[in-house]
């Protein structure tokens, strides 16, 4: 093992250049899907958080805003904090890129994978709120006299359906780079196995 | 290593006493979730799956049911769905726990983790859309026109709602359950470091 990895850092040097690759896709793909979080989170966080519209009834002006739904309020947060948390790991993905060597230390491999599960059902439950509230804006519900909104507010619901678009494909990516964060955490403990590690564990 | 564990298969004998301790109480932990989980769904199901009221208005009769939000029969499907696969999640702990020995095959774990993870994806989705129409039903929106229903509806919400607290158990359990799992891959690929082991991994 290489001079100069501190105690608690397990250093793997994949020898066969297909294991390197491997590794190295899995760099890039990880990269490439965070970037997209951070790019759909902030993309939807902005369409649905300047979403209004003002529409005039009988001389009496009416406002749509996306506060008037919680779930909307709701969403704008969750990928705000999604798109920050995806920077936050983008430097660190750029960081380990530049290292040159695949440096893994256990500890922060379970801190990532823990962050990402919470973000992957955050932004899936802030995602999955807000389509029962646009399905209500577009649809409405006769039975209960609530009547669809999206034939009076055209663009207020162009705008929080792409939004939501956003959102989903947020959703999408996270779980991805959550399943793909327990991956490199199973291979960390498999491939260690029976090598040589500086740490105790 | 026993004989007859068939190729693939890796059984983990901790000799520590305190290892066993602990794998006991994971076992016993992960089965009374697993049955939290199969009760908290059977009762979320039933309770919104049989929600209905009828009122009488002028002498026109209104109902309100389940069917008018798909949000709630969503719920009622993914909770129909938690209930059953915990169920044969059940069995096989039970069956696990009565065969003595500790044995964990490594691709059953791993389908065991998927699928644990699409189940928590799933039944939290499905309790936040139900959550956001629970939200409209008790406080309505007036900003867009849709009054509060269970104000007329009482009965019929006071179901709703504790079918959906028995939805947020399912939710929290599988999440529960989905991240023991993941412990429990991880511990297998971890314990089994310079170990011998029948399988080729």
């Amino acid at each position: 093992m290489k001079e100069g990895v501190s105690p608690g850092t397990v250093a793997v040097y994949y020898g066969g250049g297909k294991m390197k690759a491997l590794e190295r896709r899995m760099k890039v793909a990880e990269l490439v899907l965070r970037c997209a979080i951070c790019g759909f989170g902030v993309l939807a966080a902005a369409l649905i958080g300047s979403d209004s519209q003002v529409r005039e009834f009988f001389s009496v002006e009416k406002k749509a805003k996306f506060t008037d739904m919680k779930a909307l309020v709701f969403l704008v947060i969750v990928n705000g904090i999604a798109a920050t948390y995806s920077l936050v790991q983008i430097v660190r993905c750029v960081m380990s890129m530049l290292n040159g060597g695949v440096l893994l230390n256990k500890a922060l491999a379970c801190a990532i994978f823990s962050c990402d599960q919470v973000m992957a059902y955050l932004t899936l439950a802030a995602a999955a709120a807000a389509a029962q509230a646009a399905e209500l804006g577009e649809f409405g519900q006769p039975e209960l006299q609530w009547m669809k909104i999206c034939d009076l507010y055209k663009k207020f619901c162009a705008q929080s359906g792409a939004g939501l678009a956003g959102a989903f494909a947020v959703s999408f990516c996270m779980v991805t780079v959550s399943s793909m964060s327990a991956f490199n955490l199973f291979r960390l403990y498999g491939k260690n196995k029976g090598r040589k590690s500086s740490g105790s564990w």
